[in-house]
């Protein structure tokens, strides 16, 4: 991690702008990060960037914020680094564009780890649900992390008691790559009793990230906006057990407000922690899967991981099945509700969101005032940040 | 039971016509029952009729059947008596001419115990599931047909071991109203265990039914055969477990076939008696259900029972929001496929298919080559057989 300039400067207003913060990450793009921090830490910004920003602006610690971090092995990764995971930020930054509530990407994150963040991205399941998970719960995430894992996907989740810890220790009991988001900072020893697991996580080759400065503590608030990272970062979410008002129910109506699939596992029907997954397949938020194959299928009929369609030679190269369908049903001056491109494409309402989303951040649909219509350029190379 | 001609012909023509008997059934439609069955008996019928009857026309045991039936108190349900379940039996019909398989109405029914069909169909909810079923299963079987029964639904189901014994025995505990279709005679003791049950579903004021004339054992075809009249009888049916090739999944699909709601009960993924029910679900044949309200609601969407809206004053009058909403799509002149009718009313596809099939029952809505579009006149006065 080179201290550079851009480095100093976002890691300066990562700590003064308590995240999702709209109006800085506008500044940001307006200015750039080294004129943006200038003119906050000069109180000569816009209203709503001073408003984002006027509790903590004199709090100028990015270079001891980077040292403390450098000497605790945890690096900030930022946009001006390959590392950066620019498809799925870029696709939260176009949700908040719809109105997406905490559609905004990161300023730059927090990482402890060797594996890097775009390439751990690439091919990501999330695995999340309740804290207080039943002993079933517990053995579903830990199963299907360890499956999933071993068939090389990145297993995210967000390092809470119950199902996100099994699903984490699933993923490492494969040797697999597991990536914990915390709504806190790294050096916060929270959850107390996962420190062990978080230690372990990144001896083992996986991630330890956070949106949070050094010493910033956890809040019921930096849960909620932590999940949509968690929601973002991967191709699809499984929620194995949720309380019907959970934190993982949130983190489901993220990653569907993001276009994101979202799948949850049944279970016995009066357990309360299966409640909010059958609440999600009822209300045709969620797939119902029943084993690790229904996971790859589901996250499968989106196409090719995004590392593969990266780079397409035609605009519509790579895109899976599903894709092409919804794409030939899209057209260049009207728009169309999704429900009637999944009634002309055949492809189910459900998944034709979600294929929409992705042509979207390809650049291969767009979402005007009358819906849903093909995009007139390509803006694939406009994208990295 | 007064043995009239009619009943003489019916109790002949079920003897020796296997069920489903297709061209016995249009031949009584063209000539009525009395002169079909002496065309039968004398062997001059068409030769589809011919084909159905040939083994057994000899065997004229009708007066005996219905004697050998009232002296073990059961009595024969004909089309001309004001019990029989005439527009149940005529939405099977209607599927039938749509090409569903089995879509033929009973020739006649055998029934014993004090309820009328009629009035037991009414307001009905079908409750099945796997034989060899799970501790959960039979307690959610139980417990639904408990509190179904104690809000006035009769439970409707097929007397097997596992889950019909349980739904039955729920019922029966709320001193609710029951009715067991079996695929044998009623006067086969089957299935063995069951014995005692049987009798005391009749003798608590419910139904044992059955198409089969006295003696008639069971075989496997005829629970398939058994299985349309469980799921034409009820406003819905709920699947709660099911393996995945099994006859509750059979019933399921031939509820699906029939327009009717079909609800399957979540559970354990890894437990092989709910891999039915949670295919069901994800193939989109039916809605999941984690409580009797969601039954309740479920079944209640598509309008009010059938005893209330038997005689409409308006063409309308009588139809729930959504089957108002679905009415209101279709066009007299142009077909529109259900899902496309889905898409104009907002209701999802799976519940829209179900109101078309009511609307058809009705004489509201009719399917003509190029999809679903308004009946011309009512038929309902043309109904009753």
């Amino acid at each position: 991690m080179s201290v550079t300039e851009e480095r100093l400067a976002r890691a300066y207003l990562l700590r003064v702008a308590e995240p999702p913060a709209t109006a800085v990450a506008a500044f940001i793009a307006e200015l750039g990060p080294v004129a943006a921090a200038k003119a906050v830490r000069d109180g000569r910004c816009p209203p709503q960037v001073a408003e984002e920003t006027s509790a903590r602006r004199t709090m100028d610690m990015a270079e001891a914020d980077l040292e403390a971090g450098a000497s605790a092995g945890a690096r900030l990764i930022i946009p001006e680094d390959d590392e950066w995971p620019a498809w799925p930020l870029h696709c939260l930054e176009l949700a908040g564009r719809r109105g997406v509530r905490f559609g905004v990407p990161p300023l730059a994150l927090w990482a402890r780890g060797e594996a890097r963040l775009d390439e751990a991205a690439e091919s990501a399941v999330a695995i999340i649900g309740a804290r207080a998970s039943s002993v079933y719960g517990e053995h579903v995430a830990g199963e299907f992390a360890y499956q999933l894992a071993q068939r090389g996907l990145s297993i995210f989740s967000g390092a809470a008691y119950g199902i996100d810890g099994a699903a984490h220790r699933g993923a490492l009991a494969a040797d697999g790559l597991t990536v914990a988001l915390l709504g806190c900072a790294l050096d916060v020893e929270y959850p107390k009793g996962h420190v062990t697991l978080l230690k372990k996580i990144t001896e083992r080759g996986g991630l330890v990230v956070s949106e949070y400065p050094p010493g910033t503590p956890p809040a019921r608030h930096r849960f909620l906006v932590r999940n949509r990272l968690i929601a973002t970062l991967s191709e699809g979410t499984v929620v194995v057990e949720a309380g019907r008002r959970s934190g993982a129910r949130n983190t489901a109506s993220a990653a569907a407000a993001l276009g994101k699939i979202v799948m949850a596992v049944p279970g016995q029907i009066g357990s309360a922690t299966s409640e909010g997954c059958h609440d999600l397949i009822q209300n045709s938020m969620a797939f119902l899967v029943g084993s690790v194959d229904d996971v790859i299928e589901t996250v499968g009929k989106l196409g090719t991981p995004a590392a593969e369609r990266a780079r397409p030679t035609r605009r519509t190269d790579g895109l899976g099945p599903d894709a092409l369908r919804v794409h030939e049903t899209l057209q260049r001056s009207q728009g169309k509700s999704a429900e009637q491109i999944a009634m002309e494409s055949g492809v189910p309402v459900l998944r034709a969101r979600a294929v929409l989303s992705e042509l979207e951040v390809d650049g291969l649909a767009r979402q005007g005032e009358s819906g849903w219509q093909q995009a007139r350029e390509v803006r694939k190379s406009q994208v990295s940040a």
